[in-house]
């Protein structure tokens, strides 16, 4: 594969980008349907930071940012950069000056499947960003790779246009032609989950507010006081 | 194993867990001959905080929080909830709305050797929590499990009631006989510390506060010079 | 092996190291040829903090701090201890109170192929630290090792002597004899990053200035728009 | 997300996947432009076995084989089941009965992203596996999930119907519309390496036979007497 | 922690263990709820080989194996050797020297929550084997441990006297008072899955057997052809 | 770092090489001190085989296997191929044509701090390979690196023309200089160890062999009765 650079995929609509901008990662993932997540191993390198934007896919070599650059070219207002590599990779391909780069394009942030570097400069000039680790190792730019096509990150897929929601939880994917809907579901769940905040606030137990006593009762799990439990012998 | 929920578990007395508060993980451990160290993958979603209360514990299926709300009407005043899986397991079984309701019942952190999620929205209302990792993947109510039964945890038994402390350096438990021991122990150890730290902030070293030179000497650790080192071609 | 302590190993000139101090890790490795880094496992206990001294190695037993109380002595003003084990090891083998006896001595900060522990008062004292672990599993003094002898760790090996930079992003180590050179390419790299910062800010692109084009036509990827890509049916 | 199972997906022609057979994951990955392999944690319960066949996908819930149950019945003559789950899960959600279940239907083969148990039996039994983890640990049918829909695994997509090819040296995925030309590419790689073979058994060397030593050359890599490269002092 | 070494602890009735010996470790483990398993990161050395006996437990220094020589002259006939240590350690406490003192004592083989050596040696005199991990790096003995103690391993408590069954499969622990009921429940378990397989090589599905249909239903899980699937452009 | 490629390195005498032959990775290694181990991640693709011969080394760029061609040229009778990467990799930098190159100029094996790939090939063709990981993914040949300059793999510095010895076991490392004294202590070492497993089949204990009654004694450790420690109610 000589690799491919997509120029102009679909995106989702800026507008339903822009609602789900209020909801965080857990909800929205619950909202479609326990879908979307990155695993944890994906982890921000700042703290109480929240991204939203429409995804760039780059698909790299590792120790290779070749095509990190020919990715800016394609980044634009509202975009989040999503890189991958073909195979695993821990250096940093990415660091402060792409950062200064992409900000100029009104890019608001990066995830990365790899290392990142200069986390302090990153943090100093609030470019928002997520790796799976933080590494100096520096790169050449020497093999070809692709730029919006869809990419396989941690059990999820990515296509150039999709959504891509990010904070202190890690990053979730919404398909683009969904963001719409995720965001009235976020707000469905956002106000259910408001009356339970409330409820449990007030005392009440989640055994009774989702009925759940009736559960243990059928799954066989029973009540026993610490004398009977520690009669057993077990 | 249906499971079970056990009510009434044995605590540690709540003067002993007290006593045990103005001490750090490294010094109780320590003072308790090294035992009750949970590893270094359970770490803490905040800086700064220290934790000490009776554990009630939790054994939970993998991406299953049905028994944590068991757990949740076990917990009261002074508690430290404890979740583990019964296999290895990321998924945040545990967020906001769960330590809302804990933390109206008194309860005073969480310790999970699984995932937690709403970290951000945890570290604003300060309700104190280490994990194994940090994911918001959510979970069904399906499978049944047990509520304070004794449970495994990264080579420590941890039995309801038993003292749960947290600080930076992670988590230790403390059999709920021994809290009071392990106070006593703790002063002690601190009260030698505290002279240990001021005879190095004047400059004695450890070799001859702790008679060291004789153990490397016996041990046939030889001082030499970097020239006769380097002389020897090795 | 009973182990040796090597007690006068040539040291990179004073001059030399502070003259590394203005740059990052990053910087250093790249300006150095993309060498000397540790990778992504030894992590800062703290944020934001640079330092850079010369190295006083200690390769330990695991489970064991013997060697580092050795080490202490051998440390002095604008040194950084830097601590091994024979095998892998995620145990505390360093804290606040060899902390206060390097501080003492001027020590500028510590780097650990292993654990460390104690470190909300590692960074209540200020004194800087990176490691592989955070555990405050305690340590014996039994078994020999050695002092300011080279050290293989994660890839690299330091010497005693050898000047150590450690920042946010990681540590990497320079041959003593290179600290010069070092920081003079440092010094020539950053005044080019500074210039394609400035024009990475005016907009200008990495596949120009770095004449990426060729080097992406050469390696036959291709510019293909949506529908064209698409329509491949891949 | 309620799931749904897909009964009737394209498949790859039965005779494009046979023409696959011959070849093993290195020469088809190679032949498919470096593409296709899932990476070096899913490995084989045996030796030097082969299997070539089409996907039935399977995404289950950690700790669940609901259903795993649910695809027996989708899987026919000369499929290949792939099963992950939705977050990590190392429990042994496939053992021998299912293997019994799945030869009686003529499958070839299973491919985990997840645990495996009766690892003895379908050694007996000649049931090919390969698998993320081996353990015993047995799982519930409580929760719901998907069949014959895409899976992402390991960086790879795997959709129902695709050629699915694993050996010693892992699992490698051919998208179902390219099975033919993934044969064609690698009998044409196969014979260039019986060429390179035969060359390198008479001694020529890579590096003459790829022309490297230009390679070389314009990346300024040097040779050097071992005296010259000792004499650096580098 | 000194360390104690406990002489005569109680254990599993001879005749009941043996009762054991003719179900793998999958069978006993679901026979007993699923429980007592050790995770999939220990692995045996050899193939094909099952193991039953009664514990004798130690617990060790990182890198130190002085309590396994306490432990040999606790062993005897029919006793299987279960060794953990206070963090975590991959160096080979054990190889073929312990192997013969055990040996001559009647010891049917040895668990380690460690590394293992003398892999070829072990598997060449017949003396089955458990490990984390295989590695020569040999052991010092300056450490105090314990030797017939409870120990907690991979989320399971070991006590001396327990029965241990290993295979292939991995590792399952059994309750000393509860080997005659784990041998009774897995009889019955190996009739029901003699009749489930005959079931299965007929061609029955698990969906009927089990009655799975309702509960896919029940979960909302839908059958769609492709076509009303790949018309959904989800 | 553009690299560099020694061409005569100075290597150990091949009639201590051959000395070496006769012993196994642990006693070496236990001979030498206990040093030289390379870790337990790097494992055999083969079982029974043992290899000796003298380095020649490769420092790589992650996924460009070049420097591995160029090493080709540099190997002869006798050699074992190491191999590094600059950062970590598990890419398959080596296969079968590689292993058919090499065995065509005699050289003896190959270790991989990287992937490996056609492990079944080089099993039949009885080329004995040690690696970090199998893989089939494929390289570029586009950076460069070294070879025969001096590698740091897993804590140990491996130089050019060094004692590469590996079995079952793993891999240890002699430096060139002590390849007799080395084989000089595993014979010595391996007569104690004949004397220990003569004594050991008849019964005697470690503990009296090796006079570590005493060692317990000083250490604290307590013998008591199971009556005695559970009556302690701990």
């Amino acid at each position: 594969m000589s690799g491919v650079i997509v120029t102009n995929p679909p995106k989702a609509r800026p507008e339903d980008v822009e609602a789900l901008a209020g909801y965080g990662v857990a909800t929205v993932s619950e909202a479609m349907g326990r879908t979307g997540l990155l695993g944890p191993e994906i982890r921000p390198v700042q703290q109480g930071v929240r991204v939203v934007g429409t995804a760039v896919t780059v698909l790299s070599w590792p120790g290779d940012n070749l095509m990190i650059h020919a990715a800016v070219e394609q980044c634009g207002e509202g975009d989040v950069l999503v890189v991958t590599t073909t195979s695993p990779c821990t250096d940093g391909l990415f660091g402060e000056l792409f950062a200064t780069a992409l900000k100029q394009r009104g890019v608001r942030g990066v995830v990365l499947n790899t290392g990142i570097r200069d986390t302090q400069e990153l943090r100093d000039m609030g470019f928002a960003a997520w790796s799976r680790a933080v590494c100096a190792q520096g790169t050449v730019k020497a093999t070809g790779g692709s730029v919006n096509v869809p990419i396989a990150v941690d059990g999820q897929v990515i296509r150039p246009g999709d959504v891509i929601l990010a904070d202190d939880d890690g990053v979730v994917v919404v398909p683009r032609e969904r963001a719409r809907e995720a965001a009235e579901r976020s707000a469905a769940r956002e106000a259910k989950e408001a009356a339970t905040r409330a409820a449990f606030r007030d005392g009440q137990l989640g055994l009774d507010r989702y009925g759940l006593r009736d559960t243990l009762k059928r799954l066989g799990v029973e009540y026993r006081t610490y004398e009977e439990y520690a009669g057993d012998g077990s």
